[in-house]
């Protein structure tokens, strides 16, 4: 494929060098003209029939399928909506009254926070003695026991890029009875997935990072077809029924995965996802992450050669991070700042990481380079050392 | 307050008379600006810096203070995100915690059935006991008894428009030592609501219908402000933590209204919702409720006039309705597609009942006149008698 065309596809501020996409990824040009026309035609012109005549009420379905295109999920098994948090609830639920004899659910410390915050307040309010057992990532395949009711673990760790061996634990996680929920939000157009393969029971993820859905963009979730029909989502809203528009006054739940979705879909953000997949439309996965390995290579090698300081914190062997580099310096937050005053963008996760995302459908070894040199002169001339540098503002 | 001055901020299509913005508002000619400047300006040229920059994080909260000035909630008691299912749940959980040794969720069936799905779920999930106990909207005073722990009650009824007493029935509710949950999905922007003279204890909403926020715009919740530090909010989002970005591994909930938030919040939807409250800061709630009053008594004797075979099913007495008024007829559906087909949109409710919103920022007497005299044609000549109009499309 062709990257120097994807990356034409995008619009990169003058000036900026965009190492963030694994926060939130830039505009796809497309999106612009999309969200336009869904504003003024659609909502504009069609008003409440647009439901029907510009198929919004299908939308979170078919870009379901979109996503699972890219992360090995048959039609019909993922659906969009409302965000990663609330889908990693309803994976949760579900997943704990599939094994209501197990009252353990196994995450480890670098998985994001709010998936820990969803499972404590579910086991809260569940009030039947569930425990969430957090573990060090590497110690998840050993703590993989029969008392396990569900693991739920992010692929790709969101401080360091760290890769867990998803089809390896999933095995594990099946061989003691238990069920898996993966979190793919920094895996998602990060690298090639394969739930299916992986046998995944359930999978969520966002959109605005590695696919481009643009700020607040909405999440989705996949169920393994085996349970799509089996499983009661606990939130239960009238889009989730099997026939929204009779308006019962019992819940029953919609056939398969549509029984994942809850209230009326986000319209305007799905138009900006739907103009992003067509990028992704374009792309073959497989050479995004080939392509992947190659910067994240190029930029380690470069950083540790002109800014010996900085401590690689993602594992050294390519086959072992997801699509992000970070390092880490005891003054991250102000080398990040000086960095972005620059024009370099990455991120800052505490207590000291600095995160560099690549993503190849918009980022070149041009841009690597350059971000090198100037991370680089931040670093040799102490350019961050500077009070305002060092205050620390709300990022995400 | 000037009507054809607001009228003139909205978009409305060529040969169309739109009774429907009960259901889905039109667009704000400023908001195809407003989202078109966060897609290009915000998000394509500030990239992740918008979180602060363009104060993305913070657009939840101060729009709930924005919709807070129509509902009589004090700053910092309102804020954004999620879908209205997903609110209810939030203040049902809430609410059900506060009150434990009580079992009994009281609602009617005049209640939109999400929320309905949203306890049933919610007390499936619980596994404790509880129970929901849907009465007809008539018998629910009679019905709150010291079994209540919280009522859950829509104040406008979805189908008919008729109006709950919402300050008498809090009343008895806390007499009878239970909370308060009204949804105000059909009231704010409708009508004049005072969360705090009534004494509610939670509130939620949806921004889609009179407040014109565009397809699949964010719910809101109001939390009292006794009440907003003692909740823990069953789905506990990292927005809604304490600390957000100091990343901890558990949860501790927000201070007041934000700890009512869950995940990254719709920007783009937000941007839409910006431009509609700008209309709304021109107007003046009483007066809209004066106005709309106007025409849908306007609307009721014309129609009664000109269509004897329609028969009112909203309250006779316009204070004892919200702004819509329904007819039903047996073949309301293909009566309701033979309208639209004419350019007059309102929509259908099962079994049999047609409904018109009544919108004055936009909907003027022009309007009720045309849209009567088109609805007569299409009784008097049964030109609704046509099988595709017979034909049931999935509509909303």
């Amino acid at each position: 494929m062709d990257f120097a065309q994807t990356k034409s596809l995008f619009h990169l501020p003058e000036g900026v060098i965009y190492l963030d996409g694994n926060s939130l990824g830039p505009l796809p040009k497309a999106a612009a003209a999309r969200v336009a026309q869904t504003v003024t035609e659609e909502w504009g012109e069609m008003l409440i029939t647009g439901w029907n005549k510009a198929q919004w009420m299908a939308q979170p379905a078919r870009l379901g399928d979109r996503i699972g295109r890219l992360i090995g999920a048959p039609e019909g098994t993922v659906v969009l909506g409302d965000t990663l948090s609330i889908k990693v609830y309803q994976a949760l639920a579900s997943a704990l009254e599939m094994r209501p004899g197990r009252k353990v659910i196994l995450s480890d410390s670098g998985n994001f926070p709010t998936d820990l915050y969803m499972a404590e307040e579910l086991i809260r309010s569940l009030d039947k003695g569930h425990e969430l057992r957090v573990v060090a990532p590497e110690d998840v395949a050993a703590s993989i026991t029969d008392e396990i009711a569900v693991t739920m673990l992010t692929e790709v760790d969101y401080r360091t890029g760290r890769l867990h061996d998803m089809a390896g634990l999933t095995s594990k996680v099946h061989a003691a009875g238990a069920l898996a929920l993966w979190d793919l939000a920094h895996s998602a157009g990060a690298l090639p997935v394969d739930v299916t393969g992986a046998g995944a029971d359930f999978a969520v993820g966002c959109t605005y990072k590695y696919l481009n859905s643009g700020p607040g963009g909405p999440a989705f979730i996949y169920v393994a077809p085996d349970h799509a029909d089996v499983v009661r989502p606990a939130l239960s809203g009238w889009l989730g029924h099997e026939a929204p528009f009779a308006f019962d006054l019992d819940y029953r739940p919609g056939r398969g995965i549509e029984r994942m979705r809850v209230g009326t879909p986000p319209v305007l953000q799905m138009a900006a996802l739907e103009a992003a997949m067509d990028v992704w439309d374009r792309a073959d996965i497989r050479e995004v992450r080939a392509r992947s390995i190659e910067l994240t290579e190029l930029f380690v090698a470069l950083v540790e050669e002109s800014c010996p300081e900085l401590v690689l914190a993602s594992p050294r062997d390519p086959a072992r991070r997801g699509s992000q580099i970070t390092f880490r310096h005891p003054e991250g937050y102000a080398v990040m700042q000086a960095l972005i005053a620059r024009g370099v963008i990455g991120d800052f996760r505490a207590p000291d990481n600095m995160r560099f995302g690549f993503t190849p459908l918009y980022i070149d070894e041009d841009d690597v380079r350059d971000g090198v040199r100037i991370l680089a002169d931040v670093m040799q001339n102490q350019l961050w050392d500077r009070p305002d540098y060092r205050t620390r503002a709300r990022v995400t």
